[in-house]
């Protein structure tokens, strides 16, 4: 089964015939307290299906997305007679998705659900493949499953009110698909700046798609990331390991933003190491520090980062770090290693482009 | 993917081969205080990937089929560092592969196992076919997905310490695939009897093996439950309440003679309603008395019977109760309903023919 995708900027529209044409089932939304309070309203003024269903909320925020949360989940569902035909409506940003999604995935054994991404990267990530679950033991995403959303609705009308942060936080993920489709596509977002002053959602909505239709596109072939999914990883080795650098001092970065700056030394590694061109780099690297800054470093962090990069759970072993390359935009190289000193050169050469 | 079906006397060594075949990896056996105790050291001797694989643990009996025991499968795992590599050996009856496999089929979204029943029931029914959950809010299987095995080891050996009461509750699942089998497979059950002084490990282990693959045969063409596979509810809808209604009053009844007694309401209900043979119900219903005994109903049980019924999750609304009926050995009707005026008229004829 490969699950819908409609852009639109009429997502209670989209709503309402989706579930028609789902046999018109019992409608359950998921959102959390912020999606509940200042998304939910709009909807409910533009969809029947949306107005007429019940709601269960949960509490906003990655902490929360937990067995804690499940639990009132799976409780909830259960409490009002929810069956195998009832739809869940995940109406908000990843986290909202990911554990709704797995709620649905595991309620008596699986009902059907519909993604309504509140946020930029929730939309062109987390609403789109599958990947569902919850953080638990102090470890992300430790238990989920793969299961895809009957359907996902991305509408960047409710992008309008996001910081802009949140938005280059979704753009990043954006980059990351242009990198994995080709020379074209890259251009075309690097000559976009998705900020405050030139957010234009008739821009954006095209670029979205074609954003969502790369990874769709990547999972529609392998859904549970024996090979090619993997590619999706490009720039969240490094990323993930600044991300929790920066959450360990105190001074926690948006994902989006470990992503950006992840993808810039994985481009510098993948010229090092897979041919990628160095013109394309620096024009990469530059729209980085341009739009995102930088992530400040110094050699001494290298040993702290390459242990984060170490106990990253897509390794298979612990000798070796996993990274997906690129040789030119399109062209991903999964399952490649590197060495500590290979990674070490890397973030030098990171350091002198972007500090 | 299909899951792989092995019948053999030397489990042990069924379960090397199949570890090598997955690239000897990290294996970890789940097993309940009981199997732990009385049937793990006899694998250990057989098997040198159970010899060396780390043990978990969980407390023996459906009522620890809950989420504090999964809650404890996933720390335990997640503690021992598995991954997505690591292979999860189920050694026990259906309440520890439903509750080890929802385990494998949720941590890190997703991880192989291998279901080894050591119980007649288990092999005939929860070992195969993918049904995997865990009880919650006070619901049989309420929290669960479909995730098919790797494999499952199937051995009689294992059964020749079960009381014959055990073995007569698996029995009874067989009887039901020989019914959506054929007229020659019921024969060939009609004429055994798996009790104590007949009991028979050479003579079980091909009828098993045949009745194995009635289940696998249908869940490969319906995995989800979404037609076929009803079938395999055959004798459940009245087995349930019986089973409830014993429960309720406190004297509980094995599954199996439940679904046996059930069988036969559900035999009457399909002569009256579909055409099956009075000869071969008679027949049936024979067996069953013999074998089984009867369950004690009167009259004024139906009302709380009915109710029961009313309340099984396979109802798709509160007026109608759901059957499978039969035309014939290996001719299921599924979805069709019955009124209380015939379900009542079919326990009639059950007290009758049994009491």
């Amino acid at each position: 089964m490969k699950q819908k995708l409609i852009f639109t900027e009429q997502p209670g529209v989209a709503i309402d015939i989706l579930i028609e044409e789902m046999g018109t089932p019992q409608v359950v939304v998921v959102a959390d307290t912020n999606t509940a309070q200042f998304v939910l309203p709009r909807l409910v003024n533009d969809s029947k299906s949306v107005a007429s269903a019940k709601l269960i909320t949960v509490k906003a925020g990655e902490p929360h997305k937990n067995l804690e949360s499940l639990t009132g989940l799976w409780k909830s569902l259960s409490d009002m007679n929810a069956t195998r035909s009832t739809v869940v409506v995940n109406l908000g940003g990843g986290m909202v998705s990911d554990m709704g999604g797995f709620a649905a995935a595991t309620y008596r054994r699986g009902m059907r659900c519909i993604n309504v991404p509140t946020t930029l990267l929730a939309a062109v990530d987390a609403s789109v493949g599958g990947k569902t679950g919850i953080n638990f033991n102090g470890l992300k995403n430790q238990i989920g499953s793969f299961s895809e959303p009957e359907a996902s609705v991305i509408s960047t009308i409710f992008f309008n009110t996001l910081p802009g942060q949140q938005i280059l936080s979704g753009y990043a993920e954006m980059l990351k698909h242009a990198l994995l489709k080709d020379e074209t596509t890259l251009a075309k977002l690097l000559a976009y700046i998705p900020d405050g002053a030139g957010f234009d959602p008739e821009t954006l909505l095209p670029l979205v798609e074609e954003s969502v239709l790369v990874k769709a596109d990547i999972v529609e072939q392998d859904l549970r990331e024996a090979n090619l999914r993997k590619a999706l990883n490009f720039g969240h080795t490094v990323g993930h390991a600044f991300e929790s650098f920066a959450f360990k001092s105190g001074s926690p970065i948006p994902h989006g933003y470990a992503v950006a700056w992840g993808m810039t030394v994985e481009l510098i590694l993948s010229h090092m190491e897979a041919g990628f061109s160095s013109e394309t780099l620096h024009r990469f690297a530059a729209y980085i520090k341009q739009n995102y800054g930088s992530f400040e470093i110094s050699c001494d962090d290298y040993p702290a980062l390459i242990e984060n990069m170490r106990s990253d759970k897509k390794n298979m072993s612990a000798d070796e770090i996993n990274f997906t390359l690129l040789s030119a935009p399109g062209k991903p190289e999964i399952n490649r290693t590197a060495s500590e000193e290979q990674i070490g050169a890397a973030l030098d050469i990171y350091c002198d482009l972007m500090l």
